[in-house]
């Protein structure tokens, strides 16, 4: 197959994913899925088997931009995984109603998702946060604008600080912030009705990658019996776990944790820089998604709903 | 009485401690002992009642330049506690005596804790360290020495930073380091055979009062089963909670969490900044003094030996 | 819309719940079904649409009588989740059908989950119980029945000692009985092989909403590795839950915690008297339905079968 | 009925399985699947009700050669489950279809279990081994042939030591393997990375019946913070638990603990060797089956979903 | 030996003690203590030995009387092991100071005490307590006359409701007093800063018996992080489990648990009414003893201190 | 100094301990203080140097034979650190009687000991062992000695099956004994009220060194909440501890784990058989000593009491 029955639209699309011009995963995911419907819809292939090797060639050719997205190949999985019929229009139908839904879903998730996680809170209640999460801010959002009053405790979540980020935020919002250093996280913990995190993925295990010092953080809430919640559209769920593929920490750049006029004052050492850690699923609460709460060890039930149990990736078929 | 009868060089101590030219909790001991021995080697008092008088009172200006510093009333409390006789001659050697026997102490107190440190390590054990502690860089430098090789994973130890330091000192002795966040320590416990710890003081119920952030890496090193030591020398035991008495933590500037620039950015926010956290003897596996090694149970039997069961202060009574 | 349109036999019924007339989980529910199934087989309406407001409106009328209780919109979503068709009478016989599903199930419930919870006991057990459970009974009478020998500790359950009314219930059995006070559990949970407590509700998240020191016992339970047993009809799932709404725990009057005599001799105190506690699912091994037993964690799975995933209320649906 | 209905080859399988001639648990259910297949195709049955009397006829057969046996039952819920139709054909088409399945499912599942405890292996990595488990050598084998450097740390499994086996198949692959003694598996619990063990059986409420011994590694592993993952096909899931029933464990002979010369030493003992030990939910990470991984809180789900809810046996019925 | 040689004034507080007319650990104390005084000081004894004897035959008739309560034999065994010297006077004037000393130590303990365990204490703390103990409202006096604000939350501590007692006499000092059942402790644990109880008495293994309930609070507050502190005086420890020996628990009449008209109700039950419970020193956070605080496990250290290592009852020596 | 002037009895004890003619660690330690007394008691010093100089060749000489057996060089610190004097006379006397000392201490210890483990046990009670300890066998044989009914579960304690010889000697004492294999033993724990273990050493942290298994056994017990007790005479406490060191752990034969049989049919692996495992106080209830009963963390207390704080070892100074 050549990649001329590549849609140009689904080529533009790989391409400013590749370039970063698109970004945040429910972006990524929800451009991937308008691609391959203008595929679809616009496909001038005249037998169902020439279709579907079109779709898959798209569907390959963006999953290609980011491998490590979990965003990416869920969409792609939905959308190919629903495209169904004997011909060329049935699969045509299919595949565009799969795209169309799949837009839907992504564009309103993060609304119903905050709707749910705001159920969680309650007047007065001061909810502890890390790093900078749309979908952690959804929650407080939701609940701030049924007229809960709420007070947040931000953790300035080194190396990147986006502590700073959800700070401003919340600020924003009229909504009272004290901002610690995460070492401080610990004494303040018994101020705290709730620590929200976001997550980076989820897995079939049970387990949540999310940024670094997410771990420490529910070990420590734990042990002093406050409850953790991990705000996550269903686009975190990263189907590949269902097989039992785990995830591949990122490391990232020694410059995030050390200024070179620090570097130069202290020498030779080694700066190690991993972006993210995996908490287990016994220091969660719940997991908040669009579609309700879960406790993280039955997350599994919901990505065997979404993904089907096939692990394999359509768009790798011939 | 009046202060005339507060020797000079009582005084110049008191001055140099409060204006912090004399710093670090050995330092100031060790003067303040120093300070003591000159008083009472130079007191002209007739009388044993106006000779007590006069060493009080020196104690007493020299407590109150820093009200909070544990090893200063601990310097006081030994030397007068050991201030003995009827006559002023009497007086006078015992308390030159209990001060030199301070001085001295302290003096070889960290060569000591080192020994005693140095023995829990072994060939090819890596060392994870939290904050700038001399007492901990005593323990690894003396296993350095006899040649048992180590290797160290330093937090940075926000927000100001004195893993730099101790990362520094390290790499100065040629041990290889690795530099993490804090928010990191969880991802290579399992890398780690000890975590050391300095303290600021160690209260009679086992708490251990140290930088911000030592809890947290205390709870999370017992769920990996990493042993953790705290290495104090015993001028950081704090008399006063043998009575029941518990440390006041202090807040420091909200200027070393966050720059004038981001402060703007985000607007108006509380930041809090505590010094110090308490992690409960439960969390800590050894305490290591200069007088061996105990489990953070027992300090409190170590802390009777040293300071007696009263825990009134002697340069408060008349 | 008029109320006029709402069948008097779903008024009559409306009106026994408010007045606490009917009452119990199971026996509301039931009631609430047979007046929809009255309703929808005397409907006159002569549209579909018509048809559905009139069952949304009774759905409404009997919900508006006990707001907290679950059995009752578990019973009003289940119908009405199932009222399908495009004419009047399509809609009539799945509405009808749906209510005596309903119906059925409920009345046989208790009777299915006893049968499932026998089947964890063996001869010779001891089985200790907190409050006064039908469900836990119906368990501890079904393995009795089979002619397997169990004794029971009974806690006495301040405030109102409903753990006479249990102690009572099994003695007729002819088990034998212990009664101890509340806080004795810990004393005799090294004698007891199986803890067995009912539920007020249960939430999508796995927590167990029932009678006040459920928590207390479940904890010391586990610490004791005793394992903790809850069991519980499917009507008290609570659907609201599964999109993050947490549970209400009602107060009751101090009466039930004080005399008045008492009151007098102890004077302007506070007296406060929650009627349940929530125990996370981390302390619960099982929960018994009559559909079979489930880790607490994977309850959201059967909620999810049972209720939809929709968490809207369908009577307020316009 | 007669038992002159059953197909003679049902007889023979039912004969060889008792005489143990066909033994472990995937061999055993698919020659019952092969059976009743036999039986369905050969069946002279000239009415529904008697080809499905027949069937039941023949499962009871099989069923009774074995009672305690997990993976036949499976085999025989599974096929007759399946039979549908009211029509003997029909009967008869869908039996084989079913039959066919299951022993494909059977054929191919250790292979998929591998390929999925595979993917949570990496290069490098040590595994602790329990018992002797085709299963957990499944895994090991997939990552091997992938490339990946894996060493073991071999439990010798005390009474009867089959962890030789596991260490003489490991060796074979080329793996270095390290024996030890099963009370020093703590001791190296931190040189391992995952502790794989298989399952005799897996219950409803998520508990893991295996080899004795399986409970006090998994605790020990969890107090390490050492992940635990269970290989267990689908047919090891026993549906009996779905209806609360508890798993009988099997106490074998004690010369398999000590010989007659030990026991004439010792004198008048008794000594009991239990089979199996229970270990429940909290302290294993995950399930690895060939139908993907699950945290054990959640196999209930699965189980549900390949049996059904009904827990009754339908060889059993009339 | 003929017991003329008692001291009327000993037999006179012996028949006191047993008539409990004198009752209360400290003031039972106290009495003996001046009771051996008495018989010391009048003593006619002509030798060493005659007088030995008569001091031993008078603290063998005082410790018959409560052969189980702590304080007596504390009391025997202090001024008993302090009697030394070789002639009549020196024997005398030992016992007597003995004596004295001990009467002293009492009167002054609960005062001393409650200093320690107030300096806990902080401006705006609550404090739970379970039953009523003079040594816990010593400490919370003592906090409240040094102007720091608390307020109480108090388990009613049935069977007797002597919580009822410590409501009253907090609501006297203007303590705002919350009253709760035994079972809802755990719901207001976050509410709580401190739990403190008393003891009955206290084991060299570092174990707390104290009233019926108390170890379920402790395991429930280590849960939830609050930490617990067991105020008592040292006359509470008791030297027999130096050498091993465990408490006997009481069993006290079903009349406290279950009132007649109940019992008639509920039939022919088994009621049990243990008194007390044992803690283990791992949920307790401090003792609170008028000789400081201690973490429980080092209360062993003290206990040495003060008894001395015999175990034997020195006035059943001959 | 030449060897001459070691004693020829010292001489033969040493060669008779590295023989292991004398073994056990009561017995070498039993000797050695003997042949220190005759040392002491024969010499021809004329000097105080001279003789120091005799004794600390002798103490040399002995504890060269077995470097890391506990029990030798705390008989050498015992007698060396009690040789007090200024003249030959004086240091001959003062070593004769702490050698004298010593010898009593330890023949009358592990009765002493028996006696403080049995006031721990009640009638009805299990005890289950781990190993063979003649410490553990003390306690129990002393209860069966009163009278107190008692039953044990052995078990067998690979590698060396040591188990049987405790199976076999509490047989002989008409004791009920069942044996298990090491992995039963959590299946086992519930109907055991007492763990008991003996140790090789114990630790100034509180930990314990004890055979192989002992950890694992412990950590589950705690887990079930079944309180564990280390036996162990102080002879077993390490000095060496106190500052620090870490005790060594041996590692035995191949042997005793596999026959040269099963060896040869495995093929090239690597058998591991570490002796010891080190338990860690915080699973440990009680150490049992001839001096009373300890919680392990206040072990050093008596360690500092028996050895003083001096670790250096006064054989090596010059």
């Amino acid at each position: 197959m050549t990649t001329a029955e590549i849609h140009p639209e689904v080529e533009a699309t790989a391409e400013a994913i590749a370039s970063m011009e698109i970004r945040g995963a429910a972006t990524i995911a929800s451009a991937a899925a308008d691609a391959l419907r203008r595929q679809a819809s616009q496909s001038e292939a005249t037998t169902a088997e020439e279709f579907q090797t079109q779709l898959r060639a798209a569907a390959q050719r963006l999953h290609e931009t980011r491998p490590t997205a979990v965003s990416l190949p869920n969409c792609l999985r939905y959308v190919l995984g629903r495209m169904e019929g004997e011909t060329v229009e049935a699969l045509r139908t299919s595949t565009i109603a799969a795209a169309r839904e799949f837009s839907t879903r992504v564009q309103t998730a993060q609304d119903d998702l905050g709707a749910v996680g705001a159920n969680r809170l309650r007047d007065g209640d001061t909810v502890m946060t890390h790093c900078h999460s749309t979908d952690v801010l959804s929650c407080i959002k939701a609940a701030h604008e049924r007229g809960i009053e709420l007070s947040a405790i931000v953790k300035e979540t080194r190396p990147r600080k986006q502590g700073h980020i959800t700070a401003a935020e919340l600020r924003d919002l009229g909504i009272p912030v004290t901002l610690i250093i995460d070492g401080a996280a610990g004494r303040y913990l018994d101020e705290v009705d709730h620590v929200f995190v976001g997550a980076d993925s989820i897995a079939a295990d049970g387990a949540v990658i999310n940024k670094i010092g997410t771990r420490s953080l529910a070990v420590t809430a734990r042990e002093r019996d406050t409850p953790i919640v991990v705000a996550a559209q269903t686009v975190k769920l990263d189907p590949a776990t269902l097989s039992g593929h785990t995830v591949e920490i990122e490391y990232r750049d020694e410059s995030e944790v050390i200024s070179e006029a620090e570097r130069e004052e202290i020498g030779e050492i080694t700066v190690r820089n991993p972006a993210f850690d995996v908490t287990p699923p016994r220091y969660v609460d719940a997991i908040v998604t669009e579609r309700g709460q879960f406790p993280p060890e039955s997350i599994v039930t919901l990505m065997r709903e979404l993904f089907g149990e096939q692990t394999a990736t359509p768009w790798e078929e011939e």
